[in-house]
């Protein structure tokens, strides 16, 4: 198969990335230390306690973002090398532009920065925005423009988190409203900034096959087994991680099978679509985020957990094309039913749990709970009272308009940018397709164009 | 390809579940509650060391159950979409389905059901037995035969369980008996009087690709990676769950080396065949449960291990041509090798361990190592002396007896209720094909047709 | 497809097996026990804590060694199954011959052999000795082969480890030296003698496809995410385990983006290679296994990462084809370029942090991080003064040579004796191809020749 050559910009993705390396390295050389061995005994038993009880979480955390959801994103059939690998990249990317940039403010405010595995954790949350973002332009972009992407969003992340978080003393533990609606509008911003032009017609490649669903539902399941680790994860030990572990569990399950129903009804003949599975079966961790450890009775987080779904398949079936139709957007992956509907459904979620949670416990959870554990929410809690609850309410309601209206607007401008010729967009014809980022073998050595020969496709045809 | 409307009995799955969904919604909404929050920190100590003692293993066995065994059932080259998406919905609709009738049971003896990650684990056991059953229909039944199999399979589960562990105090901490044996009989009960005319001829398209044998192979190992946590779960924490992990991976080493044996010794050619690697490998974690933890020496485990593999593979090899021919016995998946034979060899080998183990340890491993650790076997080990030893050798002869027969009966009627017409029985040339399940876009789409094409046909061949 | 009869040693087999596994049960029986129940309840909750922060890592151990390793392998299209196979049964039949090969040594100094985790633990690395070693010669050798590497190459390893850890007091937490250098130069031996006569032209079936390009893909990233366990689990429990998880994190994570900027730079036209991208990415936490839980700073193992990476990446394009022309050296898997070289280069970085480590810190951390935690490395302690240091780091250069000289020796003896006709080594025609090794049904079946007639190839590609 003939690849024209497109190859101007060939040396960019390189440079960018090895000097991005090399300014990681200078960072690391002159402000990043661990911590001093512990002297005491009692000491060395609590590192040893911190890392039986954080370490499989961010482990099950690593498993979901690496092999999960890069498995999920193959459902393009001749794009799952590239999918696999930019999700990759783009992940270990993120994670160091992530600790460089919160090394950066605390040494500023401190001094020197002590690694541990909870800052490589919190990082890791700053990469998952990436990671969900770019599902919007998954196949029409370069890596080029993904790095990008990256740059852009990591430190916008940041900046609204810390607003979110720090200054309206929000709930959110499993980052519903954080990560998931932020990383949305801005994949959307993104997309929308970049094809401005307006809505491409069906890509011949972009038809998912029997066996390229068959992977990327494989990357669902592993990301619903280990969804409970993400949301969890962050919490104080002991009762609210139970309580989040459960509420999680119950919310995925609810949402597996309200994704069959509604699947079933809304497709010709009652068949179910391979896309509504991949995506409303994890509609219901998303939702559930906000609310997994707060006071609320278990059948909440069953009621949260289809009504994510039901949204979710919904959207795909109506909205998206809406959307494409009427405002020219790209929403490859669906990230918009996927992290958007629902994660709107989940703030709105933990601003009535707030609302009518039993006065006696709202105030311990309030300041029990939260995501950093800090003075900011411990604040928020000594202010309840009378009205502490419904202000609370209000600013669940506040973080996420804030999450909406900073990621569009960082979204947009990031997008243009993509516009830049030196980012090497891919022309359509070579969307969605391995080879223009891949050098396969038979392309080079001796065995004559390899698998596209007569004799090839007979080799391979014999061996299905 | 064009599929002939097949709907009559479209609006049934998705009314069965929806229906379903909002009872279980009612029933967590009137007697379902969580745990009190700890009010000492002791207690929330205890809460934290129960999580990060019993998640791990609660989140090995679920992707045991939604990736491993999906994996293994995608051995039929069409039926992977199908048989992925099938095995989630019955283990989330069982799992669902069991919380409600345990549920119940504690209700009406003890009010309030508070929820916690063993009641969920304890759930999860009950559907395993459903997923284990369905494999000897596989691709031949409809997801609404599915569902009706789950939903008569649970509370004869929940009876048999009842009175195998609480009755007869059998000891049984892997589920041999109570989970394999019986889930094995349910289900070739189901397929008996389901398929009762006579043995089908061989299905075009149940043979087996080399890659979709190389799926269901991947499948095998990560059940056969995480099956230690299965058996040893619910042990008590210290010697006799350290006891159960290495019995447990003593007998699936052995198991995986003589399956290799025994297939090389019985195939032409001394070839392997993978149907008996993606089986005989685990024959030997399914008999060590009823023996894993108690007081019996390693060679013991790799012996039953090795026997189980050999005994599995004999079995594909001759029973299950055999019972083929004489009883018109289908069994898709070879439930009969797997749990059937390695199960009764692993009863039979619990009765002996406890009737040869040194009479000054047979009573404490035997009040120790229950599977309730409830009242019931605490008695059992009261009453151990003399006689106690070789009653309780019986209590385990008797328990095989109680699950292979009520499984078998309640089986046959549940099969036979699958014979109605609203279940929506698929005809035989439509069997073994996802298409029949799921729209695939190309169905659809205006891209004429898809990969059926000529165009589409040579564009995949370039791209295999 | 036929394939001529391929049978003489047919039985060779499955009788080495069914000998080895009956000897096995001879020598468990005599020789092998548990350890003793706890007494005291304080002793049980040892037990239990110990199996808590050992369990899990072992698991994602076995997780890398089974399905990460094994997937990695299946980058030959039509060789899948038997990578996956061989592999497993390599796996088990390693562990099992190195837990004999200890407990014979064991047993002839202090009696009865206690099994517990840590001595499975123990057996596996020595496992994974074999798995890395036959990556040289795979696709061109039997199972029997495979087997007599096995057998060679555990007792092998066990006395050169004993050599560099307690004779030399070698510091190596991760496996650098004892494992990933002396499987390399083991593998390239055997390689070297069982080849000898020259390089092969390239097999038509030797070229990756695209699809098992990203099944490869999909193991590296399972290796990549579980790395870290690898490395920290014989570490003693606190500060220095967790530095050396940290450590790797930050080597795999600065070598996977290396990897693509050194890939893109020496590709044509910008492109990535897959195999670049297989096995640089892991280079990273070959070479910090070494250094995992020194005292060096953070920006040491994102160098040490990186570098690794792009020295494996040079490996592929220029060491590769240079060794096969000048030595006539056949590698299939590159094992030189992801174990040999980054090994080296842990090796080396070992020796320099030793020397440039701050004096006060040297000595506790020589005591205290010996990966056997015993008796010889403490002596090594003890004699930390102003010239111990440099002895310890000439120390590390000696551990280096002898893992290299004793491998290559070793591994000539080896590889010479696979070319006994008696071990059926595969013809050249006959290479890289499941079909020779697996019994497929459509092979037997009525089906009439299966996918291989007209209608079944038309039939599989509607279905693609």
């Amino acid at each position: 198969m003939a690849i024209l050559p497109f190859t101007q910009p060939r040396y960019l993705l390189p440079l960018f990335l090895g000097f991005f390396q090399g300014a990681l390295l200078l960072f690391f050389a002159l402000f990043v230390t661990f911590d001093e061995p512990s002297a005491q005994a009692e000491d060395a038993n609590l590192v040893a306690y911190q890392i039986y009880s954080t370490f499989p979480f961010f482990q099950d955390i690593q498993v979901m973002l690496v092999v999960g959801l890069g498995l999920l994103l193959t459902f393009l059939p001749r794009y799952g090398l590239s999918a696999l690998t930019h999700n990759f990249l783009l992940l270990n990317f993120s994670m160091q532009w992530a600790l460089v940039l919160q090394g950066l403010i605390h040494h500023f405010h401190h001094g020197q920065v002590h690694l541990d595995l909870h800052k490589l954790l919190i990082s890791e949350f700053a990469a998952v925005t990436v990671l969900i973002s770019v599902g919007a332009i998954l196949g029409r972009s370069s890596p080029c423009q993904l790095l990008a992407v990256a740059t852009c969003e990591v430190p916008a992340y940041l900046a609204s988190e810390w607003v979110i978080v720090n200054c309206l003393g929000v709930l959110d533990v499993g980052g519903t409203i954080t990560i998931h609606v932020f990383s949305c509008y801005f994949g959307l911003g993104v997309s929308k900034a970049l094809f401005w032009a307006g809505q491409k017609p069906l890509h011949p490649k972009e038809t998912p096959t029997p066996r390229s669903d068959l992977m990327s539902l494989v990357g669902m399941l592993i990301l619903w087994v280990f969804w409970p680790s993400f949301v969890a994860v962050l919490c104080q030990p002991g009762d609210s991680q139970h309580r989040a572990i459960l509420n999680t569990l119950l919310a995925m399950s609810a949402g597996a099978i309200t994704t069959v129903v509604a699947s079933s009804l809304l497709e010709r003949d009652g068949k179910l679509s391979p896309s509504h599975l991949q995506n409303g079966s994890l509609a219901g961790g998303v939702a559930i985020g906000a609310v997994a450890n707060m006071a609320m009775p278990p059948v909440a987080a069953l009621a949260l957990g289809s009504l994510s779904a039901v949204t979710c398949v919904l959207g795909f079936r109506f909205l998206t094309p809406l959307l494409g139709r009427k405002l020219a957007l790209q929403d490859q992956c669906g990230i918009h039913n996927l992290h958007g509907l629902p994660g709107i459904l989940g703030a709105a979620a933990s601003a009535v749990a707030i609302l009518v949670a039993p006065k006696d416990t709202s105030r311990s959870y309030v300041s029990q709970l939260s995501p950093s554990g800090g003075n900011a929410s411990e604040v928020v809690g000594e202010q309840q009272g009378d009205g502490g609850v419904s202000r609370q309410a209000l600013c669940q309601a506040a973080g996420l308009a804030v999450a909406i209206g900073a990621s569009l607007v960082a979204g947009l401008l990031t997008g243009a940018t993509l516009r830049l010729p030196c980012l090497a967009r891919p022309p359509e014809r070579l969307c969605f397709d391995d080879s223009l980022y891949f050098k396969f073998q038979d392309q080079d050595e001796s065995l004559g164009a390899g698998s596209t020969t007569e004799e090839g496709a007979l080799a391979l045809k014999e061996h299905v």
